[in-house]
């Protein structure tokens, strides 16, 4: 009986992927862009710092099982962290692509521009929404994060990081974008690198907020659709222009 | 000695609005865009009810020495209030743009595209900054409005509202960009009408929200620059081509 209660769960979640695929397909094919369906991460950390977390021992654990801390200690290596909540892996930054990919399951998407469709924005804060997006020889990492820096006003932080240096960082630009109800937001910046925290460039604000009025003014049916676009950065000459 | 002393604090004041134009000029005379200064406004009232309000009673007095209430009640007037803080008038539509600046001495601009340099934003909230912008052969009002609406966390918030009908707020686009350090943000909206509250707008977060962090970040010595274009509308086309 737990079996087949089982499988029918599993087919009701294929049917709704596949029917969030579709709407995400009807609504963005005309632009030929690629979409990609973004499930939230609950996460179990709060605003507690990253290396003091009790709760999230077990979750650790199980991924310290996959990635024991060999690197660490090398005094070679970038001191890169994870930039995911709950987990306290540490590496140098060429691995972190698979750490991600391995460990977290997280996809890679590839192209100029993809639209980034993140489902179940209602979810309680503090939430993540994660994919990495490999372009121009790069991969790139879109955190959107709901946290409640202010207690009882939950806000959606989204920031773009490349996986590499603060350097390699400053040649590019990154555009996300919300269009919708004869609305649009948009915001650009210079990617900042995955060797900055992404935690400390969410609590200093530097990065796409908005609020959960906003958040459902450019929502459908909870889902949140962002356009990303990463070019070679031209930041200096538009600033020039203005 | 008085004398002596109150003008020297006029010359200084002279001397320090001639270097704010100096400023916005050198930062923006390479578009050749209109620049103009504002400077805020502070408010009495805080988030009680409009008409609910019994310290700003005096400033009332004063101004409906000026506006006397003969246009409040009668049937065929369109409801309008003034959309300032602490302001209570009341009349047609239309008469609106004189009430502004007769009464609160706010300048008009002229031209699609221009820049408002709001000054000392570091003032605590709740405060208005606040130009009308001719366009299109409409007035529209840019109100950028520091406020806490969660204690300890002050925000703002830009809006624009065409001083007309929602019918005619329909037709156009407005746009508001920051630009500076590498970041840009713009938000794109069609203006709402008078007719709606501003203080509503501004509640229901229905425009473009800074937090003080990202404020810090596209100011320049206190100052906030804020490129603003008006358009014909063209939002429903742009939305179907996403």
């Amino acid at each position: 009986m737990l079996f087949f209660t089982q499988c029918f769960g599993a087919v009701l979640d294929l049917i709704h992927l596949r029917f969030q695929h579709y709407k995400a397909k009807r609504v963005f094919s005309a632009a030929g862009q690629l979409v990609c369906v973004v499930n939230p991460t609950h996460s179990l950390k709060t605003n507690t710092g990253r290396h003091a977390v009790g709760q999230t021992s077990t979750e650790q654990g199980s991924l310290h099982s996959h990635h024991p801390l060999e690197t660490v200690h090398d005094p070679q290596l970038i001191p890169c962290i994870c930039p995911l909540f709950s987990c306290q892996w540490e590496g140098h930054v060429e691995v972190v692509v698979s750490h991600l990919r391995q460990t977290h399951r997280i996809n890679i998407l590839h192209g100029a521009e993809i639209v980034f469709l993140a489902t179940d924005m209602h979810l309680p804060a503090p939430t993540d929404w994660i994919i990495m997006h490999s372009c121009l020889g790069h991969h790139f990492l879109l955190v959107l994060r709901k946290l409640e820096k202010y207690e009882g006003h939950p806000q959606f932080f989204a920031t773009m990081m490349l996986i590499g240096t603060p350097t390699q960082a400053d040649n590019f630009t990154y555009r996300l974008e919300l269009n919708r109800n004869q609305r649009r937001l948009k915001w650009e910046a210079t990617p900042r690198s995955v060797l900055e925290c992404v935690d400390s460039v969410i609590s200093d604000g530097d990065c796409l907020v908005l609020n959960t009025s906003l958040a459902q003014l450019f929502s459908d049916n909870g889902s949140l659709a962002i356009g990303i676009a990463i070019t070679a950065s031209k930041v200096h000459a538009a600033e020039a222009e203005m």
